[in-house]
């Protein structure tokens, strides 16, 4: 079938994959369509520097209108997509439908509770700007409400933070959440004693960073316990409820009382996929051809975090470059489909990977090389700093770490959002506990006019 | 009646005025608990620029607990004061209470609807971080609607922006929304005109800016005008509903469709007032005697907005010096108290006013000194930036001015939040207007494997 007109590429994300789509082809004959539900493209990789204070939201996220708004042929719309009909080829949106020629799907995973969404109240996971506003909300807010308890009992629940999952996230939550409470806060509170604070990092199998080489695991677990984080290995999660996790290691089940559970430990496709009547793996990702088409649609695209796809019998990881490197094969594609050449397969080039366990101490590996500790952090950091999209953002980040890195302290600890349920205030000595220092000097207060 | 220990010196709210309090309290042999219902500090005067997009909620937020840190006579409690008992010496909060020797009441004002509480939904004020946010979604979401329509009648509802209330919030806030359609947008959308965005300023008395001199008001209306404000004088909003407001104008009465209504007119004392059982003025404010404490309770002091007193027989205005200069009054008082020396009644030391209406225009008021544009602005630049709290705070501040400044772009330019209902999409075609420029080539598109 013919169209006699520029063809229209619809692209559903505005992330790294949708992005490097829609810029590469700029200059090729095509109208675009880049659809996202939210106004801006999320720097996910430093998503959790926003969860635990030391960045501001607008540091890492950025209009994506204002990322193409030089590229004539590109509209973006705000909007999500609800399902695709391949055959009439539409997207049915929240709102309408737009028909297409091409097809780019690059919409991502979200976290996964294996079948036990009713955990998800209990144990936010970090996907989105509001995902991290809500964890940075629940983790300052947990030590306001030790602050009210006078008894170091009844505040060990609100100072017992878990991670559930020791992937990159994971660790990387854990670590900060361990500076939170051995440097950010120490001063900060009257009645909190620093050493109470617990952090736990839960994960099934028998090491942190699993896609590591386990060198690199071990550098990273001991890096985590020197920040006071407790690593629990071969352990299952097998309840959350308000007021903490079940565990189950081996035939031993132990409850773990905490009133903050974050959950970094699934990640499964987004919806949209189940709408389009192809294979998908156990974790909803759309098995895809070596061209990142779907099968029986050469004009839809997977790519990014929504694409299983394996280059050179190995799986492709869901991680920017995964996305960065699928989206320039897709726009290319395209491109060789306009000049009537064939298209290539999509080759994946391991460019390394790494995460960061605190304020110097990274793990870094990339093909054969393994590094872990300052210089490996250093490298984390001006890599980030590069990826982040935007001038004053990169200038903004630069500077919150450098001055967090100075002084300890981090410099987004807002709480936003409502109060929720604390312990009730007891007065001073009510509960027989002194609230502060008392002095021996005796003052007397004239309390008539 | 002598007490034989420390006074204990509750303050209520961390603004200006509570903070004041307690750091000239730091070595005066007290006890103070610093109550807030939030954990940040929060600059007030920057708020529309979060709104506005230009800043980062984190920029002009500093958590109360660093602020006092090191200040060892002080905790801090998150709380909310419901009510207070003078006779009983008690503060009632969210849950449980606290008794006080000295109280200072420091807990501002909230945007007041004269009795129309119900138009609140449709017209957010300006008062929280919350607010700010919520008012950058409407004003960003507004474009992202504007863009789905095709047809420029259906645009104009979303494209106008109406400011109730003309005092510096409305007129900052007026300007900024003028500059957002005419720069910061112009180029990003496909189907919005940016001459189409309307921005009505709406006035119930004669001029803008009433608190000022006539010839700064006038200044401040023509740099308004110039970035496409519309001012209406002597209007009064008499219905505000989800789709516009009702103006009456005299005898006449106009509707404006607009989806975006914000609230910049009235303020009212904070609700806790209410419960000291002494006279407030119309605005709910406590009338305090000559040293800002209530009639009665010596002991219990107002400062800030929520206090209505008068210096000179001119009333103190509802600005961050009148806080700071009463939290110094009070502090004042209370060692004075300590000493057995004789208090002194407060004395308010106008340092003037000033409001900024946009890029490079601001008016200044500092006794009979009036100026306005260029000068004006850079004044109000160093001097908002001096009063920005933390070293962090101030360089974020100024690196996000500088880069607005340039590139007339907003860095803080994320809609978070729920999206609602946007007009539907039209898919290419659909409605007769081409949602793109098309171009004449041929290309064909093979859909076929």
């Amino acid at each position: 079938m013919g169209v006699t007109r520029r063809p229209h590429v619809v692209i559903l994300g505005g992330g790294f994959g949708g992005l490097t789509v829609a810029k590469a082809l700029a200059k090729a004959a095509v109208q675009i369509t880049l659809i996202d539900r939210r106004n801006h493209h999320l720097f996910q990789p430093l998503l959790y520097q926003v969860a635990t204070a030391a960045l501001n939201p607008g540091d890492i996220a950025y209009p994506i209108r204002a990322v193409v708004k030089n590229q004539k042929n590109v509209r973006v719309l705000l909007a999500e997509a609800r399902a695709i009909d391949t055959s009439a080829h539409k997207v049915v949106l929240d709102d309408g439908e737009l028909t297409f020629d091409y097809l780019v799907i690059a919409t991502g995973a979200t976290h996964s509770y294996f079948g036990n969404d009713a955990w998800g109240p209990n144990a936010p996971g970090l996907k989105s700007i509001e995902d991290a506003l809500e964890i940075r909300r629940r983790v300052f807010l947990a030590y306001e409400a030790a602050e009210r308890e006078s008894i170091t009992a009844k505040q060990q629940p609100w100072l017992t933070f878990v991670v559930v999952g020791a992937g990159a996230t994971g660790v990387e939550l854990a670590g900060a959440l361990g500076e939170i409470g051995l440097h950010t806060l120490a001063r900060d509170f009257r009645r909190i004693d620093p050493t109470q604070v617990k952090v736990l990092l839960i994960e099934g199998r028998d090491r942190v960073l699993g896609a590591y080489p386990p060198k690199l695991s071990a550098a990273a677990q001991r890096s985590l316990e020197k920040r006071h984080v407790e690593v629990r290995l071969n352990a299952k999660v097998t309840a959350v409820d308000a007021d903490g996790v079940e565990l189950t290691i081996g035939d031993r089940k132990e409850r773990v009382a905490a009133r903050t559970v974050l959950w970094a430990a699934g990640v499964e496709g987004s919806p949209v996929a189940r709408t389009l009547g192809v294979p998908l793996d156990g974790a909803g990702r759309v098995k895809v051809e070596a061209d990142l088409s779907i099968p029986g649609h050469r004009e839809v695209f997977v790519v990014g975090d929504l694409a299983a796809c394996a280059c050179d019998g190995k799986p492709v990881p869901g991680v920017c470059q995964g996305a960065i490197q699928g989206g320039a094969s897709v726009a290319a594609s395209i491109k060789a489909d306009l000049a009537a050449r064939p298209r290539l397969p999509f080759r994946y080039k391991d460019k390394g990977s790494m995460a960061t366990i605190g304020r110097t101490s990274a793990v870094v590996h990339i093909g054969r090389a393994q590094h872990h500790g300052f210089i490996a952090w250093l490298f984390w950091w001006v890599l980030h700093i590069f990826y982040v999209i935007g001038f004053r953002n990169r200038l903004a980040v630069i500077l919150s770490w450098a001055w967090s890195w100075i002084t300890f302290q981090r410099g987004a600890r807002l709480i936003t959002g409502p109060v929720g349920a604390l312990p009730p205030v007891r007065d001073i000595g009510a509960d027989g506990v002194p609230v502060m220092p008392r002095a021996a000097e005796t003052v007397t207060v004239d309390r008539e006019h």
